[in-house]
């Protein structure tokens, strides 16, 4: 009995799709369109904001925000689903791999030019 | 402690912005036009497939979109962060929109088409 | 003699595709994700921007940017090459369309409702 | 008098933005954003599509293609000017690019792999 939030959605959207027959149309390549829309969908409320800090987006914008957060990760959840992929661990190793690629600067002075 | 994946990747993420003074670039806006760039790297690994059936994947492309899906999930986070949306409970509850919005048909049998 | 810039650029990338026997792979849906994967590149040059006007762009940024304009007009072209669309006569139509959808001036009389 | 279709379309949206006050949105950054949005809105038309090939298109699809064509058009040319690119310029020297990149293959014999 899983209580991990990832494996939960794993599942419920193994079970949403099969009970709609949809699985013919999941396949990684669709799904991945499927992911690029939604996050324009995403993008569309940020698009003519000035700077896009949180305190631009009123409540309406925000709520939206939100279902529009939530389908980015239930494609992305199925997407790793089709390849086996962990996404947790996949993430943690990634963010390995940024730490050595993006070295925190130890001092604070702003980084020359020259 | 928490062992919740998604708020472990939250934690982790902030501590890495934090240590390269990177939060003056988080804006929501901003992360989620980063957030579009992953997800558009993770489609270029499919754009030329005929049907992108999992099978069609080789080993390195494999471990490409691994990394893509990885990078997508932690911006993700950051933009979910940035505007205190529990990323689960937007699932759960966007789930429970789509259930409404596409009902599952009762019968099991396939769905003429006339 | 066509000095049209839009069919001269049609005529080049079919030619240019014929001889590397790539029209297999250029379905639509292939192009269409291809043209968001240059679109991709082209917002990767302005997503950390404070506000990204033009000012904001250094002479390398402004040479990478106008290399993926370039491929976003190509990829378009060839999509709408597929679909025998006219994009010139597409454009004129959408701005006649957006003209009666967002009337301007809003001094001269109030927009009425019905 | 111009009757080259991209300058005329820089004008007409020029004239467009001018006249509704919009160029203040109008950044390069939030237009690229725009256009990846206008993207998006194109590549739903396919995304459950089997292979994508035109005749998998109905006629109700084909015209909403078309607007989201023109619309993609309508945000570059807008991205260009801002940043006083010339497109078709651009596009031809890109090809030129593309033809030392990937060079026509003269034997039609397949790419041996090893």
């Amino acid at each position: 009995m899983s209580t991990d939030p990832l494996t939960t959605l794993r599942d419920a959207t193994r079970a949403f799709a099969a009970e709609r027959d949809w699985e013919q149309y999941h396949t990684p390549k669709n799904l991945a369109m499927a992911l690029s829309v939604e996050v324009a969908e995403l993008a569309e409320h940020f698009q003519w904001l000035q700077t896009g800090v949180a305190s631009e987006l009123d409540d309406a914008t925000r709520e939206g925000v939100r279902q529009e957060l939530a389908d980015v990760l239930l494609y992305l959840v199925q997407i790793a689903d089709k390849l086996d992929v962990d996404l947790y661990a996949a993430a943690v190793e990634k963010m390995r791999l940024n730490a050595l690629k993006y070295p925190a600067s130890r001092e604070t002075e702003p980084t020359p030019k020259a």
